[in-house]
Formats: C-alpha cells, sequence, structure tokens
C-alpha cells in the first residue's frame, strides 16, 4: 500500500499557512506543518485530522541550520519523500530607516529570507536526488508587496522580501531544468485573519465586500500552482482583492 | 430556461485561441469566436459542437473599429451578455530596427495592440453597465516575453506588446473597482503549433520531453483566472515549460 | 576649416526640448531644432542665435515618414553629419478607458512612439554607415512616469510611452555594439513649463522650493548622456525633485 | 577658514572605491576612506595626498555597528560633516543553491547588505540633523546586474544586492523630502581591474576596445549624481560597457 506524498509548510500559522496545509490535506497529501512552538500549531494538525487528513505537527526554528537539516531528515525518513515545500514565514515591522536597529533589521532577514534559503536548499538537495526525470517537487514562497518595492519605514521588511524572491528566482533558474517547479506568489493585499481584525478595524470592514483575501483561495493557487503540467509551470504571480488600489 | 454566459474569443486561431475557445465551451460557455475569415474558424466551431459545446463563428477584424462595435453590439443582442473577453491577437516579424518599414511597424502595432484597445473597451462599456455590484466579467490579455524587454530585431513586437501590457494595467486599475477582472497572461515559450513543428523543428523535438507548451494547458490557467474569486484576482501570470531559459 | 558636429531635437518646444537645442548649442553643436509650424520654432532659433550659438529650424511633422525621411537628408546633405538625435515628443490626454476614442488613442502613439520609430530609424541607418569604429552617435528617447506602469485613464499615453521605452530598448541591444549610444531619460515630475504654471498652479507653486523640474537641469542631463565615454554608457535613468513622492 | 567638505567612501578598494575617493578628493573634498586594513588603504591616501587632495584612511568593519558607530562619530567630530556618502562594499561567490552554505549566504548579506543599512543609517541621522533646509548629504549605493535579476548560482548575491537596493529605494523614498539625495547605480559589465585581468583574461582583452569598464568612468557618475540640483535628482541608472550585451 502506497503512502501519500508529502507536503512540508513551513510557517503554518493562523492564515496562509494554515489554509495551505488543510488544502494540501484535503487533496490527498500527507502535511508536515511547523510553527516554532507546538502549542499554536496543534489545533491546525487537529482540525486537519478532523477533516480525515493526514497531518504532522512540528515545532522547528526554521532560522536555525541544524534544526531544518533535522527537520527534512526527519519527515524524508519516517513520513515518506517530501513533494511540495511551501515556505510562509516572515514579518513586518515598520520602522524609519533613522530609528531603525541592527536587531530587527537582522531578525527580518533572518525569519523572511535566510530561513527560505534553509529549508529551500535542504528540500531541493533531497528533491534533485530522486530518480528519473520529471516533476519532482514544487518549492513556493510566499511574497508581498515589498517584494517588488522598498518604501518608506520598509527598508527591513523590503530587504528580506526583495532578497526572498532573488532566492525563488535563483533556485528557479538553476532547478527547472532539474525538475523543480520554484515558485514566488505575491499577495498584494490584507489577508483576512484575526491581526487584520484586531489591528485594522477599517480595513477588516471591507471584508464583507470581498475588499481582504481569504487565506482558503490563497491556498487554493498554491494548489493549482503545484498541479501545473511540466510544460507550463508558472513562476510568478500575484493576488489582490477587487478593491485593492495597486 | 437560463442562457449559458457568453465568452468572446478575438483570434481563435490553431493554438491558444482555439484551446481557450474549446475550455470555456467545455465550462458551460457559449463561445464566440472571431477571426478574419471564417473558411479558417469553422473546423474550431464544428469541433466545439461535436464535443455538445455551444460556439458561434465570426468573420471579424478586431482592427477595424466599426467591425468591432457592431460584433459586440451583435453578439449581446443575440447570443447573451459577455462574460469573458479574451484578446489573443499577435504577430511577429523581426527586423533589424534599420531595414523595419514603416508600414510593419504600424501592423504589428494595430493588430497586436490596438485591436485589444479597440475589443477591450467596447466589451468593458458593456460589462460596467450590468446591474448590481460583484465580478461582472474577466478580461484576458495575451502576452509575450516581449511585453517585458526589448530586444535586438524585435522593436515592433515588443513596441505592440508593451503596450498592450500597459493598456491591461491601466484598464485593471480603473476598472478592477468596477467589478471587472482584467488578467495579462505572458507565456514565456514556444507553444505547441503547426508552425512551431514546420518552422523550428529543433525546439518542435523537445516536445517529447514536454519541452513547449500545449496550449490546453494554457487554456486552462485562462479558465483558472476567470474562476478566481473577487477577493484574490491575479493581474500577472507568466507560463513556461520546465527546461525555458529565463 | 571643420563643421560643428550636429544635434538634431525633434519637438524643441517650450521646456525639455528647447532647452536641450540651448544646451547642446551652448556645447559646440549646430542645433537642428523641429516643431510641426516655424512660428512657434522662431523664438528659440533666434534666442540660440544672440547666445552666438548655431541653429536651424526646420518645421516638420514628425509623424509622416516621407517629412522625416526628407528632414533627415536635408540635414545630412547641408548641415553635416548628425551625431545627436533628441526625441521629445509626447502629449497626454487623460480618459476613462469607457471613453476613450479610437482616434485619440491612435493619435497618442502616432505621436508619443511611431514618430520616435521614424526618426530614430532614420537617424540610426546614418550613423551605422560612418566610417570606422567607435561612438558613432546618440539617441535619446524621453520618457515619462507613464513609461513604467499603466494608471487609470491613463491608457492611451502609457501605451505610447511603453511602446517608446521598448523600442530603446530595442535599439539599445542592436546598435550599441555597432557604437550608437541609445539612452532613455525618465522624468517622474512636472517640468517648470507655462502649461503646469497656468493649468496647475497648486504644484507650480512648488517651484520656489524646487518642486517642479527645471529644463535646464534635464537638458543638463541629455548633455552628460552624450558625453559619457563608450566604456561607460547610461541606457536608463530618472530625474524628479527631491520633494516628488515615488 | 572654512574646512572642505566630507566624502565617506566605504570600501575604498582597488576599483571602483578607489577611483571615486580620488574624484571627489580632485573635487576639493576631504575623502574618508575605509577597508578593513590599513596596509591595503594607504597607497590610496599616499595617492590622494600626492596629487594634493585630503585624505584620511580608517580600517573598520562596516558589518560591525560598534565599528560604523564610532566611525561616524569620530569622523563627523574631527573631520567635519559627512556630506557624502559612497557604499561600496560587496562580494560575489557563485554556488549551486544546493551547496551553498549557511555561512556563506549569511556573509554575502552581511558584507553586501547589511553592512550598508548600517553605514546608511548612522550618516543619514547625521544628515537630517543638518540645519536648514536644502541639499543635506548625498548617500550612494553601487549596485550590480544581480540587483535586478536572481540567477543560477548567485543566489546569496543576488540576495544581498537586491536587499540592498531595497534598502536605497526605501532610504529614498523616507529621506528625499528631509533632503537626503539616495541614489542607487547599477554596473552591469566586468570593472577594470587586476582581478579582471587575472581572472578573466578573454574578458580583459576587450580592454583596448572599451570593453571593460574604467573605474574612472564609474567615478565620474558618482560625482555627476552628486552635484545633481534637488529639482532633478536621479534615483537609479545604470553602467555598462557598449558592446555588453543585456
Amino acid at each position: 500500500m502506497s503512502r501519500p506524498p508529502v507536503a512540508l509548510v513551513i510557517g503554518a500559522g493562523d492564515a496562509t499557512g494554515g489554509a495551505v496545509a488543510r488544502r494540501f490535506a484535503r487533496g490527498g497529501y500527507a502535511v508536515c506543518a511547523t510553527r516554532r512552538t507546538m502549542d499554536k500549531l496543534q489545533p491546525l494538525i487537529d482540525a486537519i485530522r478532523a477533516e480525515g487528513g493526514v497531518a504532522h505537527g512540528f515545532a522547528s526554528d526554521a532560522r536555525k541550520e541544524e534544526e531544518v537539516v533535522a527537520l527534512v531528515e526527519r519527515i524524508e525518513s519516517t513520513v515518506g519523500p517530501i513533494e511540495v515545500l511551501v515556505f510562509n514565514i516572515g514579518a513586518n515591522s515598520p520602522s524609519s530607516i533613522l530609528d531603525e536597529t541592527a536587531r530587527r533589521y537582522f531578525k527580518l532577514w533572518e525569519m523572511g529570507c535566510f530561513a527560505g534559503f534553509l529549508c529551500g536548499r535542504e528540500v531541493a538537495r533531497r528533491m534533485v536526488a530522486r530518480p528519473g526525470e520529471g516533476h519532482k517537487g514544487t518549492i513556493i514562497f510566499t511574497g508581498a508587496t515589498s517584494s517588488l518595492r522598498g518604501g518608506a519605514n520598509f527598508a527591513a521588511f523590503a530587504g528580506a522580501k526583495h532578497a526572498l524572491r532573488a532566492l525563488a528566482q535563483s533556485m528557479a533558474r538553476e532547478l527547472a531544468p532539474r525538475g523543480i517547479h520554484v515558485a514566488h506568489l505575491i499577495v498584494d493585499a490584507a489577508i483576512d485573519t484575526a491581526f487584520i481584525r484586531d489591528n485594522f478595524p477599517e480595513r477588516y470592514a471591507l471584508r464583507d465586500r470581498d475588499g481582504i483575501v481569504d487565506p482558503e483561495h490563497v491556498a487554493e493557487t498554491y494548489w493549482m500552482l503545484h498541479r501545473q503540467p511540466r510544460d507550463a509551470w508558472t513562476h510568478e504571480l500575484d493576488l489582490r482583492p477587487w478593491i485593492e488600489k495597486f
């Protein structure tokens, strides 16, 4: 009896990451979901299992090389070969460049970019080693408007996001001919989360008019990207609500 | 008994346009397909009908304002409200800038851009006038690598394609808040057609390895774009085979 | 006694074009300046001559191939080999896409792009034919913010400007290895002209704080571009006042 | 008697940095030049002084916050207010993503981007505090082709360079309205250095045909950028030799 294929979601939080995990579970994947601590992750694992899906939770800090290496090794040896990686970590903390601290500037990059490099490299190493020719795996990085342009008070976040996009492009150019589909998906708007509800009530009020992005719809796009046949792979796309200025 | 929704495909040729027409027909749309002459169009109409779909063929020159106005009027009054417009015309004819003729430079723009303006405007006028709030229609423009960068011998084609992308962006920024989903889809590779088979045999030989784009897969992406919920619309995406350099 | 080198300025109007003409005249160039009619051009010619410069005025419609061909032929045979071409025509006329007329859409492209193609091709043909290896000439196209992004009500202007940029890129990629420096200069702001003074008084009030661009400073940049040694050519740059949002 | 204005060049190496230092010294600036060790820096300091210029050398590691803070404090208190900052550090070390080490990925970012943040922030803090309104200073970051696109084997370098560009954009958008001219200059080619001569002899052979960039010409462009009046600031430009493919 064959094991289900494996999807690894790094940063399976309340919004996009969690929705992506559920989507791939519904699609028949054994989902391996990570957050830094298990307590926040358990509800997602429970929810997927309640829907009849297969899910494994891992407390893992994606910024630590040894943790990432161990995570990938453990999944590959106990759950199965990773077919899909979704890297979904990133945090913003706007600040005037004049007040930006070295610690925060570093941390935003470490979380939003360096962790993406560690996870991407580690999973890609496994994928390229699969036998045969064909679509050996999909790696998707989550971008933002700041992936494309810097802005006042956004130096640290935009730096991390620009660098992550450079990683996605560099990996796609090297690894697509080796059978790995690397994509970069930019969500150019607020996503429907508790954070937006609590901190941007005016924005959240647009929810009834489809003015903020439903994480389920983002997740559907990740699923679509992974399902593309290899003669027609998308490297980059954007998502935004109909009323979003851009 | 309700009529099926209408999809208008301008330039329903052997490759992308025809495949898009078939895809929307399979999805339950009454497809209105155009080419400059009916003789080349009839096989497509027949094929869709043979599959049980609804299709209407129109000989129409999209570069002529009066023909475009008449076409849209005729479809709206006899087939139904146009819900989807796919603009798929464009031709390249590489030439050194030193040898480029005014006639050819004009014609490539007229076909690849001006026709897109005429069709887009005419259909958008109808779409915005539909009652209610909601997703009132989808307009998709077909781009190419030359939409993003000029190149030696490509001044005319790149000019037309750049201008078409500017049209798509301008329309999206104006019309998305009015319920119209405008998207621009770049195919960055050869598409599997008789033209490629006959003129670029080395490229065509990659077909067995999924090295050229299957028009059916492009069509599936148009379908996906139209089906996106309005809180998560894609404005721009690219498609290319796994082995394509970019 | 050697003749001065020749600079041709297409569209030598009140703002950038006139300032560029004066700058090259001060630099020792015989300036050939064009507008559609001589009456508006004569004051510029007179002013350059009053400063001791050499200037020739030509009434010429850059959208007409036969006029452009005749203009270049006449200058080359009576004034001398054209070393610099500055293409500076373009006009905006904002309109909702729903109200845009085919006539206006065409005219904005014809003026802002097609004329650039005609002038660029015609001058490039002469430049590549000069004997020897080396910097054989400079061709500069004037861009705008709309060269880079479409916008609501800007479909026609953005289309023309995108296409002009595609022309500049295509020509640079083909002609730089043949000794022609092709550059595209984007002014991302209002320029200090009577038009801005009369129509945008609030904007014009920023003049005292250097909030609008002095045409002399744009002209200085054209001059700088032409003077760059061929191991360090700039293809693209932007100019904006310190207070301009971007 | 007034002191000369001060230009700080971070990374005053054999190529661009050293040439920029000499250019600003010839322009009447007291140049403060840094490298990690003084021994490699002394010849530049000696050369500037021999030409009659004012130069101060500082051994300083731009990746260390405390060293950058101390450097800026020392220059401001002993040499004078810094009017120009040129950040010119960066190193590439191509590697397959599969073989890239965490240590090297971090180091390329630390050197090419984090150091730029530290120097830019520290100098900007001083510049905004100068009294009055007007052009309070210029900050120029040195980019590369990898600032704009990732590439196979370039993930680390492209990540650092993309992030540096995001920094430049973010700083420009915040600080231009406060009187600081922030620019990003991309050199898209090999620069004439001993490194290119020794490692890329075929490329170096193009030197006689102006096929590699003369650092003096790059330096002239930095000088030009700093001299631009504040109504016409360039944020971004590129430089490449006439024969460079792009």
